[in-house]
């Protein structure tokens, strides 16, 4: 994503504390409670200017819908859909994945989202991606028994190298893979890069994981 | 492949023993003695018109090469090719490929290789895909402990549906994926397929899957 720096995002960000979570860290395993109901809580992860997860928490009013980013001036997109649409069943969170163990307690995530993430595609920055066995580890534990992983990327190799880490974890199950998820999926929910990636022809992968809830 | 059918071909290939084994199950577990060498046993299953296995014994002499193949008339085309040049280390069999667990006792087999296999898409021919889960058991059972499964194909549904099947196998580990082997593999041997897809500029699907010797 291409960042433009906008000038005092971060105070932006705070002055708005019912759409951005300001204290992320203290709502660790009560995450529920600040939605005020029991419905089941879904996260992306890197949500760029939250075409996906607006439209999604849209669609779905009974699940709650949290989205990550460590861009304060991506996130600010974000905030400002929010202030022109308010949804009371999204909030927004400016961290880094890496504190994702900090924020959520064991179970407390139904559903990970992981759209277009950056694929890092050095080597030496093979920590970076969100699939990296570090990552997996994070999501193996704020994920609840039977809770799911979608990916949906334009990039061959992060979907090579996902796949791979995904096998290697036993307790992560292959559910549906789509090398043209556009192809088949009518009713699916846009991010801005998949319409881009769409006009161009490009071809979107897809990769859906179950965590199991026992060792197979 | 398009099928000509050849006449007497199932005659042609009897009249030649010494390239094609006529009594194939007779040697279960024997098949070393055959090739009078300790070499290990590599398996083409559908093996075409053999222009992949003939170009491997050429390059591997130390490796025994069996291709199987169901239609006489294809695996005619390649004893055409091992008249006109003899490999000591390539036998031919006849055969299909439901009966490899018949042919082959427990780990005699080092590598195997499915190559362009027919895609059969139709959900009701699932079971003739040669990565159906019967077809693993099989594999699974003639394959020695950390034995290898080489598999390349154009057509993107067998290579979902074959990534899905492998996962779901805890001992089948994937060790290499690629959507654009060509890209990668520079020393590569080429099926007819192959050739043929490259020159059209279509990609081609590699998986790698190594048989653990214990369970994950």
């Amino acid at each position: 994503m291409r960042l433009r720096k906008v000038k005092n995002a971060k105070i932006t960000l705070a002055s708005h504390p019912n759409h951005v979570v300001i204290d992320p860290m203290n709502h660790y395993g009560a995450w529920q409670k600040l939605f005020s109901n029991h419905h089941p809580i879904h996260l992306e992860i890197g949500c760029g200017k939250g075409q996906f997860i607006t439209s999604m928490a849209k669609k779905y009013p009974d699940i709650n819908f949290i989205a990550i980013e460590k861009y304060d001036s991506v996130l600010l997109r974000v905030l400002e859909k929010l202030l022109k649409e308010p949804l009371q069943n999204l909030l927004l969170v400016h961290i880094d994945a890496e504190q994702l163990d900090k924020l959520f307690s064991k179970g407390e995530i139904e559903t990970i989202y992981l759209n277009f993430s950056d694929p890092w595609p050095k080597k030496r920055q093979e920590k970076r991606r969100l699939t990296h066995p570090n990552f997996l580890e994070k999501y193996r534990s704020v994920l609840q028994p039977e809770g799911i992983i979608q990916l949906k990327t334009d990039n061959d190799l992060l979907f090579e190298y996902s796949m791979m880490k995904f096998n290697h974890e036993p307790d992560f199950l292959i559910q549906r893979i789509s090398l043209d998820w556009n192809r088949e999926c009518v009713h699916n929910v846009s991010t801005e890069f998949e319409v881009k990636f769409i006009e161009q022809g490009k071809p979107i992968f897809y990769i859906e994981v179950k965590l199991e809830r026992t060792d197979r």
